[in-house]
């Protein structure tokens, strides 16, 4: 049984990765890539989605999200990881045909998520304000999502505090009042932190294979990608990168692949560890605790990188040959 | 050589523990006590130094301290932990002759400081506002004072988060404006938190034996002890009790039983993780990284309990026969 899913993104390398693994595939069916600022501004952001929706002919709906946080002052695209278009040296064509969604990111996921009850997961991969928004705008969605899943945050476990400051990860310390909102709602969520996607890693040696294995897609995980190893070359000190944004779709695909925890989670939204995310994964009561009545989430403390990886280059590999044959 | 210290704590049944650990220890010159709210109200608190001075002969001057935080509301005292009187079970008499300095807490600090330059060390084993707002009052006894010892916070080691919420513990929690002001402070700061503190533990028999071989000193901690431990035992699960505010006193005397780890710290002041300590301890630079430019202080992560346990034991032992010889 395919799950669907819409999968909120702010592309992005490493969400182009994740997007053309979820449209590979054929577990997924994607209906649409939502689009929010992060990575990128939204304008870079949403084309960078349409450019991949008509170079690889995606039947996904792309939807425009929104351009800044709730609350904090935007922290503005992260050009050092990303590059300025948000697709490292690539810059997309501008004669793109493709068009957006007219409505925007929040009122398509309130319209889709109502229409098929029980059935939509939503993935985010990027800061969470279209979904604070829409649960805003549609409280009574809590009941009708069938699971969230985010990339995001980091817990502490295995050395992993954060990237972009000590104690946070980019995605939530862009907007750490919409993560705060998504994690305390009473949906089941699902958080793939930086704790488990920095146990996945792309050597360079394995991007050199995937574009040699897999047609124009592995060609454009390898161009894309180019910007992105020169920073983790330059800046983190390493020869590949990451597995961050493709591990949340490796999660809908694959659930066991991963050991999650228990416990609710917050978010530090002021001050020094602003973006920090916390969980409570014991059952020992305290003399203050404002999180016994919060929902339990679930927070992703390890994962089997060896059988994601090969489920990653398996799917584009496949989706390669499907494509040629067609 | 004696180390000068003021003891700035919260009586309190560990903090009595403390007090006549650091009287006890030939090493230590305790100039003042030094009293603020926290484990018991400030008139209270400062009632049982008091009686600690004249039941024990202490040199030291009481100094009555600050009854609240500098922003946050009160917490109210830890009746659950310490008793009603703070002294659990113990509800010192009305009669007692001595008194206390006139000057506030604050002000007493900033003069000695200054009168000994590069002599004192503050030791602080309850909420830090007196030591904050000495330096409010005075910034220049940041370079005046020869070291800060803080028993507080949780940092995430050996599982040890929090004892008043799931991420902070009740010195910082109670003050976590002043901790952060503290901590920031251009001075040489080591905090022993509940990651070192949970280390060590007197067992019932371990009390037993101080009270059986240790003449009044030993009796009026197994007396003060009675109400902590049934505390511990009704609600932690466990027969005994941690060695919280000792902790301090035993880094004082030997800094060599415990391991520490430098880096900045910071302190959570508001949200679901007020209360919440936290060290940035890598080199790693950061996008956003407000902690590059902040002093490095150090924070203890193990502690040679067994050693401890035994400095503690050998100190009041000794100190009760040198009473009796008097």
């Amino acid at each position: 049984m395919t799950k669907k899913i819409i999968l909120d993104t702010d592309p992005g390398i490493d969400d182009a990765m994740a997007i053309l693994f979820a449209e590979a595939h054929p577990s997924i069916e994607m209906l649409a890539i939502t689009t929010v600022y992060g990575n990128a501004t939204i304008d870079n952001a949403t084309r960078n989605a349409l450019y991949l929706k008509q170079k690889f002919h995606l039947k996904a709906d792309i939807v425009k999200g929104t351009n800044k946080p709730l609350n904090r002052p935007p922290v503005g695209p992260t050009v050092v990881v990303h590059g300025e278009s948000g697709f490292g040296d690539l810059v997309p064509p501008s004669d793109i045909t493709e068009k957006t969604d007219p409505r925007p990111a929040y009122q398509y996921i309130i319209d889709t998520v109502k229409a098929q009850p029980g059935e939509i997961t939503l993935v985010a991969v990027g800061p969470l304000t279209n979904i604070a928004l829409a649960l805003e705008a549609a409280p009574e969605i809590v009941d009708l999502v069938k699971e969230v899943v985010v990339m995001g945050g980091a817990f502490g476990m295995n050395g992993h505090r954060g990237n972009v400051t000590p104690y946070a990860e980019a995605n939530i310390h862009d907007d750490p009042h919409a993560a705060d909102i998504v994690f305390c709602a009473s949906w089941p969520v699902v958080i793939i932190g930086l704790d488990v996607t920095q146990q996945s890693f792309f050597t360079e040696e394995y991007l050199d294979r995937l574009r040699d294995d897999a047609g124009d897609v592995g060609q454009f995980i390898w161009d894309v990608s180019r910007y992105y190893l020169r920073f983790y070359s330059q800046k983190v000190g390493l020869k590949g990168c990451h597995v961050h944004d493709p591990s949340a779709i490796a999660y809908v695909i694959d659930p066991a692949l991963f050991t999650l925890r228990q416990g609710p989670v917050r978010v530090v939204t002021d001050g020094p560890a602003e973006g920090h995310t916390i969980q409570k994964f014991d059952t020992r009561t305290y003399q203050n605790d404002e999180w016994s009545s919060m929902p339990a989430q679930q927070v992703g403390i390890s994962v089997k990188d060896e059988e994601l990886l090969k489920l990653y280059r398996q799917s584009i590999v496949d989706y390669s040959r499907r494509a040629q044959e067609e």
